[in-house]
């Protein structure tokens, strides 16, 4: 009996070191799929189709979305962004947990549509923590590291509405972390159904054989 | 800032093997205490006051019930069995996770009074093996394995009530199981109330200063 993966959007300030965090997770576990994300905007220098991003037309991505092989999708900027249906789905029907990195307004939507999904919100130790992350970076002028703030403070008011609140503090500790918590929701009764009615039936057989 | 320990429930189909799981759990790590039921039944050779139990006459363990020390007790074959309050509300106290091995009636009261208990539910990997662990022990009459049997049907029909269901078919993995499952629970959103609601507090204050 393959067990159906589980499908994990991850989320988290602006700072938080979500994208550090998930390619190391997902380089140290064969477990876990990365999903790719389609997009309208333009490749930067060296990224290549397929590994950071499915590059789309406008009409491409608009076609997409009106034959529903989204799971969901925004506009930033001016440009699309969107996670291809096909890919999440093959994966999770043969046992794979499929991780999603996605913002929170997306978080949100994909999980009204599989009530399964598993929430994951990664934040630093302190928002002093955060600012620092930013201000390091050396390509954000104050005004957007304040926007980035204001941003973060919205998002923390719906944190409740996630399931687990990961701290990177460490990174190691923090990719060991969010391993120990996906591979527990395997576990969780819900989410043994399957289990459970065969262990009903076997138990009703032999009460009855008795 | 230290966070308060998890209450955590461990019942499981007789012969599940629960009793050596938890104990080796504990053994193996240190976070974790392990609550002392009292009862009135005798001592048994060997057994100490306050290791496997604290014994009670029927007069005081009653006095415990009426003063309302007990977090919940039943009665079997004529004996009481209860869990003591205090030790497990100051071991709670201290952030330290307390285990309670107590069968289903008792582990849904708890829940009732401590909404915020993890249930956790131990059983073998089939009935089949279930049945062979219940012969093996070599005590048990087929009149008492056929009466394990069907008291295992009655159970398995609340096991959705339960947040986890721990297979125990390799005794070391599962210790690591539960071990996983109580360390991740620690990172639920649902746990981690005052943390968000410091970073809340951290982002209204940066963002009204900036």
């Amino acid at each position: 009996m393959k067990k159906r993966g589980i499908l994990i959007v991850v989320s988290g300030f602006s700072g938080a070191g979500k994208g550090t965090l998930m390619r190391k997770l997902v380089a140290e576990y064969d477990e876990y799929a990365l999903s790719i994300s389609a997009t309208t905007r333009n490749p930067r220098e060296g990224e290549e189709e397929g590994s950071a991003y499915f590059f789309k037309t406008v009409e491409q991505f608009e076609k997409m979305i009106a034959q529903g092989e989204l799971i969901e999708y925004a506009n930033y900027v001016g440009n699309y962004y969107g996670t291809p249906r096909t890919y999440v789905e093959e994966q999770l029907e043969q046992g794979r947990d499929v991780i999603l990195e996605i913002e929170m307004q997306g978080a949100l939507k994909v999980k009204e549509q599989f009530p399964e999904t598993l929430l994951l919100f990664v934040t630093p130790n302190s928002i002093q923590e955060l600012e620092k992350r930013l201000v390091r970076r050396g390509t954000e002028t104050a005004e957007i590291i304040n926007s980035r703030m204001e941003q973060a403070l919205r998002e923390a008011a719906v944190i409740d509405r996630y399931d687990y609140l990961v701290i990177n503090e460490d990174l190691d500790e923090c990719v060991a972390n969010v391993h120990q918590i996906i591979q527990s929701e395997h576990s969780r009764v819900s989410r043994s159904t399957e289990f459970i009615k065969q262990i009903k039936e076997e138990l009703e057989e032999n009460v009855k054989g008795a």
